[in-house]
């Protein structure tokens, strides 16, 4: 069978720890878990009585490909609430996870063989998407004095676009005003397209998460019910676009993807109104990162980026290992805590970071904090 | 904001219609549905019973990107059910709907700028993809002799890929084995990927529809829960690729989807065992082409392909008009039937065409066939 070269893209690494992980649970032993991106709460009990109820009428077809109108609306007025914008609806395009908005944004703006610039560390998918689409990322390195982000002298004159994370994964450190002000200006001086993955908004400690439409409307911004939404699974987001390319991303997604899951449409407009679960699982993270701050340093984890939102923080630990990996498999097996091994996330210096998530149960942050503690002391 | 070409796309022309019988119903008319592409039934009651098991007993959070293992092994079995296959089930890759696994599949298969063929007419967004995906669409024409399905003798040499699809969308044909095996073979000989459209696999009435992977086992094999299953917004599908290419898939997979949405593979899963369900729909669907076969010639649609299966009857009235999209808005408004042009499925010869579905209710069928003939007889 034929096969294509912009296909051959980077296996997962951090797949190897959770195969590995598995394993170990097979076999009887106790894990903490703190190699994964996701919450471990399911959607929230409105969503989930929202599709009962849809289940007994409505026979749950296509949507239209933007999504359910009511969705877009809600979505829209989410803008106002968060941000106090006033968004026009009919530029939420809702979409099958952010993954498909990844897919159609990209689709829309860059030509085959363009250049796309992202900061690494970064969300390993935006490079392997990029050249699956026949586009070339661009690594841009960041620095810690520049919390993990890429700062304007960074972004070279010849990008066709640029991605931009806050709060990041895996950092979770997030963008002021300036410094997200200053990468949309730079972009728009070399002509790039600006996109801004602001999935992991709400989850924030340190102030809010701003978004890019506060600054400017010429941006794709990219958002997702997974994470403050705990819908992971249900493979739903949206994307805000410019209201003159709204046309082009409606056929774009009619040919792509038809519409999202109606079902998870329906579970997203519900989860919407359920801010009292949203708030007691932010209010579970909130506690996890009191926990991970204090333990992680005390365990011997003290060169950590500022979390400012997410779930997670990412650690040099470039004066306990050369090889991430190989650090990883070790924390595994000796002190049973499954981590992520920053290779995925920066393939350059990976090899020295190891990405926590605090996305869990309490208990078993604490758990695993105790267990990183005893692991580093003997060590 | 920058615009690539490639995202150019055509649009839907059937949105037109759809939006028309829209507005005409909203203003109180009574408008029967020959235009959608979609059954009217639900997923199945077993489906949606354990839908609701899952929200009470699962987070439904990220599944593997391939699929739930049980899933993918349910649908080994099918392929021993329907052709007599002993299919390993590590080559059933679960999809977010058959559009997904077309972007996996092409993404897969093809280089920016291949050539890739496909039957004219057929499903218009094959042509959108191949384009988004900045791969080059190759329409070949087909006659009614053959079915209006590609021949090898009418496949150049220099394509990198072909598409087929039995039974066809608009024309609801079917290839025999003779002539799929013909095809493969073609496609073998210069070398390019076959990729076999089988969607509409389960809803056939003149014998059964056959499998490219009956013939071959170096084929992409697409299918989904949407049309057999009743499953359409569910946004759920599946591949079958060759043993050789499984983690290449898996890879693109975990970047380009994470995984399909996970409450839609419980529901699939639980769909493939609703036999009872499933066979009243097939004996609706088998209800409605009887009265289409006697009732469009009755009204004067007399020059159609053999509907061996799907739920289409395609129509050639290129000597009734010459501009189908004026006559099928001629069609909703006079006798409140929205029909599909065939302009969709074939940019040349579609202005001559007209597609009718009959995936609703028989009552539906039977009126809209009526006002066909009074319509055509006042005409």
């Amino acid at each position: 069978m034929r096969a294509s070269r912009r296909s051959e893209v980077d296996p997962f690494i951090v797949m190897d720890v959770m195969e590995a992980a598995r394993q170990a649970e097979a076999s009887g032993r106790s894990i903490i878990h703190m190699e994964v991106g996701q919450p471990g709460t399911p959607a929230p009990a409105g969503a989930r009585a929202a599709v009962v109820g849809a289940l007994e009428s409505d026979p749950l077809g296509y949507t239209v490909a933007l999504g359910l109108p009511a969705l877009r609306q809600r979505i829209a007025t989410l803008y106002k609430d968060w941000y106090g914008l006033d968004l026009n609806p009919d530029r939420v395009i809702v979409t099958p996870g952010s993954s498909g908005a990844f897919l159609l944004a990209f689709t829309a703006l860059f030509e085959a063989g363009d250049r796309v610039g992202l900061g690494e560390p970064g969300y390993p998918s935006y490079r392997q998407i990029l050249k699956a689409l026949s586009l070339q990322p661009v690594g841009l390195p960041t620095s810690l004095e520049n919390r993990l982000q890429p700062v304007p002298e960074d972004v070279p004159a010849d990008l066709a676009g640029l991605i931009v994370a806050s709060p990041a994964n895996p950092s979770g450190t997030m963008l002021s005003t300036v410094a997200l002000s200053g990468l949309i200006g730079r972009a728009a001086e070399i002509g790039a397209a600006f996109v801004s993955d602001e999935i992991y908004h709400g989850i924030q400690y340190e102030g809010r998460a701003v978004s890019a439409l506060e600054i400017s409307d010429d941006v794709c911004v990219i958002n997702s019910f997974s994470k403050y939404f705990s819908m992971t699974g249900w493979r739903v987001g949206w994307m805000v676009v410019p209201e003159a390319e709204i046309r082009r991303y409606e056929r774009l997604a009619q040919n792509m993807f038809i519409c999202p899951p109606h079902v998870s449409q329906v579970a997203a407009l519900a989860a919407m109104d359920c801010d009292v679960e949203l708030q007691a699982n932010l209010d579970v993270y909130t506690e996890n990162r009191r926990l991970m701050l204090d333990g992680l340093p005390r365990a011997g984890f003290d060169r950590i980026a500022p979390p400012d939102g997410a779930f997670y923080v990412y650690a040099d630990v470039s004066d306990l290992t050369r090889d991430s990996l190989a650090f990883s498999r070790e924390i595994l097996a000796e002190a049973g805590v499954a981590v992520t091994p920053g290779l995925d996330f920066d393939p350059k210096r990976g090899k020295g970071t190891l990405r926590f998530s605090y996305a869990r149960a309490t208990a078993d942050i604490a758990e695993g904090l105790e267990r990183l503690r005893v692991f580093m002391n003997r060590r």
